[in-house]
């Protein structure tokens, strides 16, 4: 258990969502939560996208939606080398490695796998500090059920915090390769919703479908969606809202 | 067009839905409708699965769900050979060559294909009176959107009727085989949602693949659940509500 104290730095509130900034030893995050209700509600963390940040239109248009349809708190913080953090000499090898085969034409996934799990490691354990100070906060509390909600890197990261903590109890994921992290991917076994796309311009068909195999799961769904990389459809968000109201406010659904 | 005209014979009315028995042209049907607010709503038509009827218990469940949750119309009717209709010598062979290989775990999937295949031929004229028939009611009317919902027998009759009909513009498919009638997928080209079970011990996971792959839709999303053929979730049918909803009385979304 981390001893890092969470510190609030802003406070807005629109339409009913407050959104609060905050730090955790030194890791920027932002945490919404309800006007009204909070107390006690669950907790979604969600981790963002390669090259964005933990206020990204994607987090905020998720989050939005998390704590207005399924009155949760959600977490996101900056990833290492993302958002408000340092990088590295590493970090930009990293990046200038995937523009240029993003440019070149040459599969850029290789690097994204490799970079990604780098990235990771660092990221596992600062996601920890975080839960264990947000769950120091009397609104959120240390028995409330917890999700995790990520795509692409979000998912990089995601797969390993999930296994690692039995916090958290179910998992949105989607949008990644099995290399690297369909072996940790076996061992989760909370329910999942994973997504894909089937015209993925980066992501062969069949190496999301293994990803998807490979999760421990007894209950897990997969969204198959057409079109590329960045075109899944916004109604995903709200299926992903339902998920965690399911799973983290009711009791599992019986079969038809 | 045909002119059978549709005649009541039975009407409950529960918790806010009507339910009215009917029969077009000597072929039994079912029609639940909001008991207010039903003036103009779209339509979906139901298919039931192999050996059940227009009113088993998934139909009117699912129908209390579309229109409860939806305020549409839905009707359904029973296939040949099925329900309250006469069963022929032709019928009780097939249906005595599918129950013997399921006692003898011979693969079922090419009986039910060939039979299925048989049924659609005499079912999709007798859909279309039916759409027919049910349009000129008041309340329907001719010029509203039309959806099609049918899992198992109901994507094997479903998928030649959404191919034939223009008036179908939106379709819930899943649980089938894509021999026979892949290639009238193709033609398919309204928005598709298609469900397969991951642990289907009838239905390979790469045959369902390749049938959601077979269809001609730019908008079509897979969703598959761990499970048996049986244990599709409930959930679905939520599901294929929201999607009538987006698809029947909304614009397309926008990506994310």
């Amino acid at each position: 258990m981390s001893s890092h104290t969470l510190q609030f730095t802003a406070r807005t509130s629109v339409n009913g969502v407050v959104e609060r900034d905050f730090t955790v030893g030194g890791v920027t995050g932002a945490l919404w939560s309800p006007e009204s209700g909070a107390d006690g509600a669950p907790l979604v963390l969600m981790g963002h996208g390669g090259g964005t940040h933990r206020k990204a239109p994607a987090m905020k248009g998720r989050a939005q939606r998390l704590v207005a349809d399924g009155g949760f708190h959600v977490a996101t913080i900056d990833a290492p080398g993302h958002g408000g953090r340092p990088v590295t000499e590493h970090d930009e090898r990293e990046i200038d490695a995937m523009q240029e085969a993003m440019a070149t034409g040459v599969p850029v996934g290789p690097i994204v796998v490799r970079y990604n799990a780098y990235l990771a490691e660092q990221a596992v354990p600062e996601w920890q500090a975080t839960l264990d100070a947000l769950q120091r906060l009397p609104e959120i509390g240390a028995d409330g059920p917890v999700g995790y909600f990520g795509l692409n890197m979000g998912t990089a990261i995601g797969i390993p915090l999930t296994a690692a903590d039995p916090r958290i109890t179910a998992a949105v994921f989607g949008l990644f390769w099995p290399d690297l992290v369909a072996e940790t991917a076996r061992r989760i076994t909370v329910p999942v919703e994973f997504s894909l796309q089937w015209d993925d311009e980066h992501i062969p068909r069949e190496a999301g479908l293994a990803l998807y195999d490979a999760f421990g799961s007894r209950e897990k769904s997969l969204h198959v969606n057409t079109g590329r990389h960045k075109e899944m459809p916004r109604f995903e968000a709200d299926s992903a809202v339902r998920f965690f109201v399911r799973h983290l406010r009711a009791p599992a659904p019986a079969a038809v």
